[in-house]
C-alpha cells in the first residue's frame, strides 16, 4: 500500500457538496467525471499527494444509491495506491481476505480498481487502486 | 490542507485489529498511544506519506465507545494535515463551518487537533491537525 489515494465519499448532491468541499478544502474540484457501469457521478479534490472523491448516484440501483438510502451521506470507502494490482489481490487473498472483484475493473480517474468486503476488514470498504500507465 | 494525515477508525478491539491491518497492509503498528482524555487506545499504520489510526474505547463513556455503539466499526473520520490550525479554523469558521475545538487540544502522535461538526460536512467527522514542532 503505497499511499491512501483517495477517500471516497457518499453525497446526494454532488453539485451542493462540490461548492461544500470547494470550501472546506480551499480548492475547486479539478475533475468530474461519470462512470457509467457503476451508476455514479464523480468529482476530485486534491490535497497534497492525497485526493478527496465525491460519489452521487446517477441511477436508483446504483451501488451509491444503496449505500445513501441505507447509511446517509458520509465516507463511504478509502483506496490505497499500489504499484501492481494483480500481485497485491494474490497477496490479500492469500492472507484471507474476501476480494469482491478477483478481476481488477476500469474505475474513475485513469485507474484499475478492486474492493475488498467490508465484512472481513473492520467495516471499511477498501479500494485498492493502480494507475493505467500511457498506451 | 495539506494532505490527508490519517483516516480514524472506529474499532471493538485493538488487538484483533492490530493483526488483521497488519496482514491487510503489509506493515506492523509503528506506535500505541492511549489519550486518556478521549478514552481512547490507539495505533498507527504507516502508508507513504499518510497513516491509518485504530481506535479502540477505553471506557463505556468514550466518544468511540457511544460511535461503536450507535454505527459499529468502521471509518469514523478523516484528517487533514495543516501548517497553522488556529488560521485554518478562522477561515473555516468563516466560511460558515461548525468548529467543535474552537481551541485546538492536544491529540495522539504529537498533533494539535480540532474538529468540524459533520452536520456540516455532508456526515464526514473532519479533523485538522498541526503537528507540534519541538520546543
Amino acid at each position: 500500500m503505497d499511499k491512501i489515494e483517495h477517500i471516497g465519499i457518499a453525497v446526494n448532491s454532488i453539485a451542493d457538496s462540490n461548492a461544500l468541499f470547494t470550501k472546506l478544502m480551499g480548492v475547486e474540484p479539478y475533475k468530474m467525471e461519470e462512470v457509467e457501469s457503476e451508476g455514479v457521478r464523480t468529482s476530485f479534490f486534491k490535497s497534497g499527494p492525497n485526493k478527496v472523491e465525491l460519489l452521487e448516484a446517477t441511477n436508483p440501483d446504483s451501488p451509491i444509491a444503496k449505500y445513501l438510502a441505507k447509511k446517509g451521506e458520509g465516507i463511504h470507502h478509502i483506496a490505497f495506491a499500489v504499484e501492481d494490482i494483480v500481485s497485491e489481490l494474490a497477496r490479500l487473498k492469500e492472507e484471507g481476505f474476501k476480494i469482491l472483484n478477483e478481476v481488477p475493473k476500469k474505475g474513475a480517474d485513469n485507474k484499475l480498481v478492486a474492493f475488498l468486503h467490508p465484512k472481513g476488514t473492520n467495516g471499511v470498504l477498501v479500494e485498492l487502486c493502480q494507475e493505467i500507465k500511457g498506451v
